[in-house]
């Protein structure tokens, strides 16, 4: 239910792309409890004429691979856990062969009853049914 | 005011890409109060290996034509109301020849003044502009 | 750490496309407080046939030209603040050539640790890392 989006320069290869987007996912697992199988991803390419961010603001050195991840995710994941989130994606970026620097996160919550995966049943409906 | 965004693979035609546009907005109208011709959607048609969906997580079977219907919309609508809007949603997406368990819908809410609708006015002081 | 998402349809030139982001974030810089090189913006260009817009909606008459201006910011700014913005932004688009019918304005909220910058850390933690 956390909807991933990733917004990449469309110069990048897929392999770290997908990489990185596997890392986003992964983080999500491994630092704010999302389920394995709970795995949404949207992945754009831009020219790089259409994604104009600063190279430095606040302290850091933007290259032309800068993507930006924005995650819509339930609410109520503390300070430490989207911390943590960070810490992972970066490493992941790193691993996928980009640099920390280059990848900007940006999170917006909403509520479980804003989600539904699919059968016209909000998320807690499917879920009871399921469990029931 | 509610800004309906849906995201589809490019292997669908245009026309069920339509018709599941025209009933999310339907939907909206019959399910949550917004007027008919509050109307704004935009589509964006990504390859399928730039959407990486779980085939089955929470309990459905999706297929290779699997869409999200992201809306952004004002607060206030109540659990029945969204419980209603992924119904209709669902059985729109049937009528235009798509399965309900390749639709995922998520929700985010914001304010009447988080709206420009057009001429530099937030929402309300358009309203009342047109009303007084 | 305001992201600034423009959605244009493709007929329109570079040139006023690119006025228009910059117009946006410079509203910002000047009615919201954001410095000037806190300047993230993605531009996607959708064919009109993926736009689709009431023409009249509540009071405005919107040509083909008609763009969405998604932006999602730090909570706090106050209704007169965002009255400005609004306002700006349509001054801005009207030397950009555009007309101010045709810009949509959608906010959306989060808080500063929804932010990550780059290097892996939260937005807070950059900064007291910078300033300490």
């Amino acid at each position: 239910m956390p909807l991933i989006r990733l917004t990449v320069p469309d110069h990048l290869p897929p392999a770290p792309v997908r990489a990185l987007a596997d890392a986003v996912h992964q983080a999500l697992v491994d630092c704010c409890g999302v389920p394995v199988a709970d795995r949404f991803i949207l992945i754009t390419r831009l020219a790089g004429q259409n994604m104009l961010f600063d190279p430095h603001y606040p302290n850091v050195t933007r290259s032309a691979d800068a993507c930006v991840v924005d995650i819509t995710l339930l609410g109520g994941r503390t300070p430490e856990q989207k911390q943590r989130l960070y810490r992972h994606i970066a490493a992941g970026a790193q691993q996928a062969g980009l640099r920390a620097d280059d990848v900007l996160v940006a999170l917006s919550e909403n509520s479980a009853i804003d989600w539904s995966l699919g059968r016209g049943l909000s998320f807690e409906a499917a879920n009871a049914a399921h469990t029931a």
